[in-house]
């Protein structure tokens, strides 16, 4: 505690209304203030340290120009929200961040009405910010009322298909609201020279043609220590002459590029917007990711996400791990995969690292694709790659997935073409909370026609599954698995292909059956342990497969026992879902059958760790042992004797 | 018959390869020739006509220069494919299109090696494009061999993000491939002068400027005939400097415009790409929807659709329709509401016709927001909307509603705004076949947290829901409803609120319930008519909603029959499953129910009436009166006897 930075206008802030106190110079007094505050906290609690610290300037000059919350102001993905949260009344819970019952790391308008609108995915600011301002004229009651709104986002995130919409529909109608692109793709000091002549071009027709060659000739201007840094900086330039011809015409005005994290820029350009404005602008502003924290700027991330953190070392200080990830078990077992066929390659949507294919495009760059944020896109590529006689393995989060949905439907299932889907953070993620759950892949996997959906119980049935859907070459193919690491189990050398739609009895038991698809097998097993204590043996099985149903498995374990529980990473109408529909079909429920099915609760699952989030969604040990003894009619030991 | 058209040169045409041996005067003659055979078919089997005649020139080019199936020509949506089947093998089966058992009225991989990618849905085939190219480059393995990949895609199509993902994609990849944008949204004749001078200058670095200047001036120099189209054709002209420059940026070679109907502009180009092309290439073609057919040309949408017409006079054969369709009624409805209300506003992606909000545009211009084919923009948009106290009305088909999934969950559920979903073309389509199949929806909404679930069971519940949606505000809230007329019911003055999570007893019976989510309340009914012959009196409930089930009904009428049977136009994992699922946490099968859930079956149904779709998935009265007999045991009439 005693290390935390001193920080005496902050200390004044209770709400944005307290920045209008503060003159120019305070304001950037304040700003480094906030910084300080940010490091310290996310020293304490983890979280996204990079985006956050790249917006600081941007946060203070939008607060103290903007009166929120009547002005909206949406963070794009909203990892970035931290120092808005400490100017927004939350600095005293600042360091409760993504902890159970703390703040979420992310904007959220059941948390804070400064959270306009709540995020976790990428690229939907800007729809939101439209609608905002199209309610705000059509005469929309809103609690907090009326004002500007303004969509902060960042330059991965427009690349989007989605942001692309939202700005041409938003140009087309020509309201008044503000886009700020928060471009920090950026590793050198742009030249942003230009500005004072673009701010008086607010609203000519064509301020671009100049800066176009003015930019052309920075780059040959180039000093030496830059040399590495050139190509992206060309790239750069060459972006945001895309940025404000494509953003002119789309109908914005197009202001920039600014120095972001320049108050004495900043904030003359809010103000003049703030006047001015009388229809959709665009103001493209450069930031450095992990600016000001020399640890973060300098690691290859920015600092993106950190676990808690050393401040004077910039330490992190995670628990050391002993088993390996489910990422890296997909991402070696591809690799051997790869080593032999190669035809096979893979996709991701801008998530080479969390999807471990970085180590994929490091061996084998040529057969590696990163989309970018495009799910869409991503999970067509693949299907063409399919059908031009490939092997693509689509790496996407669950979550992630659902933006590529119609695309699964339409591209690859009706098709029926060989995508590999490795479909990682299945189920319940942890400190990123609801938006990042992985509740829904079974549900609408399972019901495409043609599909096959498998979930590893663990890190070596995960092994099984990718060099199983490797194999697999008739149709789609689906694998899921947790985030996290595994349960430590014995690796075998090579994956073996598993027998399509089998699953496998892990114990045998009498009266109670517990079908487990996925990784809650761990805790099936503990149940079944702790039952046995009770006399009470349960069969234990990994379906393996919710799509194709072991047909054959499912029929005997309800014919053997009293009772059969399924369970599963999922929300209703996954995998429990296709064995109550096969049961009833084949008249099991005819003559009575004690079925359950465990699956994620009716409600979205704030964050804390995995473990409490499938606590307070009663799928842990306990709540499968509670559950076979209600089935079976055996009362539950009292848990407060 | 004998009015089919004189077709001297198309009949020597068996496949492709056949226009190598035509000289370019003849292939003008037999694009002449494939127009007038397109129309004739079209006037027999009905189907998309405007599109198909857009793209006649540009097709027999195609296939004149490019060796299809080694090259693969992807057709964007593909609703214009009806040329190119004619040219590929099929013009012995042209007139069963969209009819069962015949040709689809999309491209179909299973039909065709020519048709070497399916579509139905928008902004696929650059996606798909760049896999093929991709995959050849890779050594894919595929049966057709690999050559060059063609994407032919519209300009309306172009705008979605999606595509917008692939450009951005393939220009970073940098893969020789081929993009044909078709831009049929033009009804002035183009200034295309400057063809040759683009030619000569295909690999120049900048060859926009030029063009801008002049069609800056082509615009002011439009003959008086031309005025009323002069602010499209402006808007068209800045499109297209938008697209040279934003595809030049995007790293594709631009190209453009050329006359999309001139062969004489069309061979050459296409022969200098084929042969000069290295990386991506934009090929800009003007066309004309419905060219060459006047009665299509005229109309206001270029002969989108049609039903079966006469050729000479354009008429066309509907027969006359006894009930308003579905859509109709929504449209209805939601004026009546919006007349009291207004607040409520409406959001359609690029079908205001399709969904009945072109009469809300009418009458609520501003209030009406048509932002074009943009599903994941629509949705957040309509989350902005809600969030800033609007009423907003979301208006989608099922099948494209799959577009915006992840905004369902992100934007809307999560944060639980309320949306109103008002989901079209829910269930079997018809002729639109697998690809427009609205059978996932009941399954990926009703599993969300908070979310409100109805379907209409008939035309007047549709007008209820209407109301319901529009006084409900305390959530996301969404109601489907089929493609077609409805039941002939008669119609409320105005919509009744209905109380969430209530369902209806239709008719009291003993021993088996039939419990409906939707429109198969009607042939529920039909069976139970019949069924009373057998001495059975089924009860007959109407669920209304899916979610909140309605467990007090559902309990009962478990309770009171020995059989319950549950019925949706969708996938498993939807009402029925949640059905089973409240009937197994209840215990309802620990000592024996007959249950069943009816829905669609495992397979993707192809086009034919919806009749017959259902038919085939076993879901009409017949098939409700077999399982009923079956489930109660009872030995069914043989068909045969």
């Amino acid at each position: 505690m005693s290390d935390r930075p001193t920080t005496p206008l902050l200390d004044k802030v209770q709400s944005p209304a307290d920045l209008k106190q503060f003159s120019d110079a305070e304001l950037v007094r304040l700003a480094h203030e906030l910084r300080e505050e940010t490091i310290s906290a996310v020293s304490e609690t983890g979280g996204h340290l990079g985006a956050g610290l790249g917006v600081v300037e941007l946060t203070v000059a939008l607060h103290a120009i903007f009166d929120s919350p009547r002005d909206k102001i949406i963070w794009d993905v909203s990892h970035q929200c931290y120092p808005h949260k400490i100017l927004t009344g939350r600095r005293d819970r600042i360091r409760t961040l993504r902890t159970e019952g703390g703040l979420s790391g992310f904007t959220k308008r059941s948390e804070s009405p400064y959270d306009c609108f709540g995020a976790g995915h990428s690229s939907t600011s800007i729809s939101a910010a439209l609608g905002f301002a199209v309610a705000r004229d059509l005469g929309g009651s809103c609690d907090t009322g009326h004002g500007d709104a303004i969509a902060v986002i960042g330059d991965g995130s427009m690349s989007a298909g989605m942001a692309f919409e939202a700005m041409n529909n938003a140009g087309h109608l020509g309201k008044r609201m503000i886009v700020i692109l928060n471009d920090n793709d950026m590793s050198i000091a742009p030249p942003t020279g230009a500005l004072s002549s673009y701010l008086s071009r607010l609203y000519a027709e064509a301020p671009f043609q100049d800066f176009k060659a003015a930019a052309k000739g920075a780059v040959s201007l180039l000093p030496e220590p830059f040399r590495e840094g050139a190509k992206r900086a060309k790239e750069m330039l060459k972006g945001m002459t895309v940025g404000g011809t494509l953003f002119e015409e789309l109908g914005f005005s197009y202001l920039g590029p600014i120095d972001g994290h320049d108050l004495d820029q900043l904030l003359p350009v809010l103000r003049t917007v703030r006047q001015r404005a009388t229809g959709p602008i665009l103001i493209h502003a450069l930031t450095q990711k992990g600016k000001g924290y020399h640890h973060a700027e300098n690691s290859p991330d920015r600092g993106h996400a950190r676990a808690k953190f050393d401040v004077v070392t910039g330490k992190q200080k995670k628990a050391p791990s002993n088993a390996p990830s489910y990422t890296k078990v997909f991402a070696d077992a591809l690799l051997q995969e790869a080593a032999e066929d190669p035809q096979i390659c893979a996709v991701t949507a801008a998530m080479p690292d969390g999807t471990g294919l970085d180590l994929f495009a490091d061996r084998y760059p040529s057969r590696c694709f990163d989309v970018g944020i495009a799910e869409q896109h991503g999970v067509t590529f693949s299907a063409g790659l399919a059908a031009g006689g490939m092997k693509p393995f689509c790496a996407m989060y669950s979550t992630f997935l659902q933006r590529g949905y119609d695309q699964v439907v339409h591209d690859v299932a009706i098709q029926r073409l060989p995508v590999r889907f490795a479909i990682d953070r299945a189920g319940l993620v942890g400190a990123d909370g609801a938006t990042h759950a992985g509740s829904y892949d079974i549900a609408f996997m399972s019901n495409l026609p043609g599909m096959v959906v498998m979930a590893a119980a663990d890190e070596a049935e995960l092994k099984h599954m990718v060099a199983t859907a490797a194999a697999y070459d008739d149709g789609p193919i689906a694998f899921r698995y947790p985030r996290g690491e595994g349960e430590g189990v014995t690796m075998p050398d090579r994956g073996e292909v598993l027998q399509i739609g089998k699953g496998r009895i892990v114990q045998e038991g009498a009266r109670v059956a517990i079908l487990s698809f996925g990784t809650r097998l761990g805790e099936s097993l503990k149940a079944a342990e702790s039952l046995r204590a009770r006399g009470i043996t349960p069969t234990v099985a990994d379906a393996r497969f919710a799509k194709p149903l072991d047909r054959e498995l499912i029929l005997q374990l309800a014919a053997d026992h009293e009772a059969l529980i399924t369970i599963e990473e999922g929300a209703v109408g996954g995998f429990g879902s296709l064995v109550a529909q096969l049961l009833s079909d084949e008249g099991v429920f005819d003559h009575g059958l004690r079925f359950r099915s465990m699956v994620l609760p009716d409600t979205f699952i704030d964050h804390a760790s995995p473990r409490a989030m499938y606590d307070s969604a009663a799928m842990n040990a306990e709540h499968i042992e509670a559950k076979v003894l209600s089935v079976l009619g055996v009362a539950s030991l009292n848990k407060q004797a």
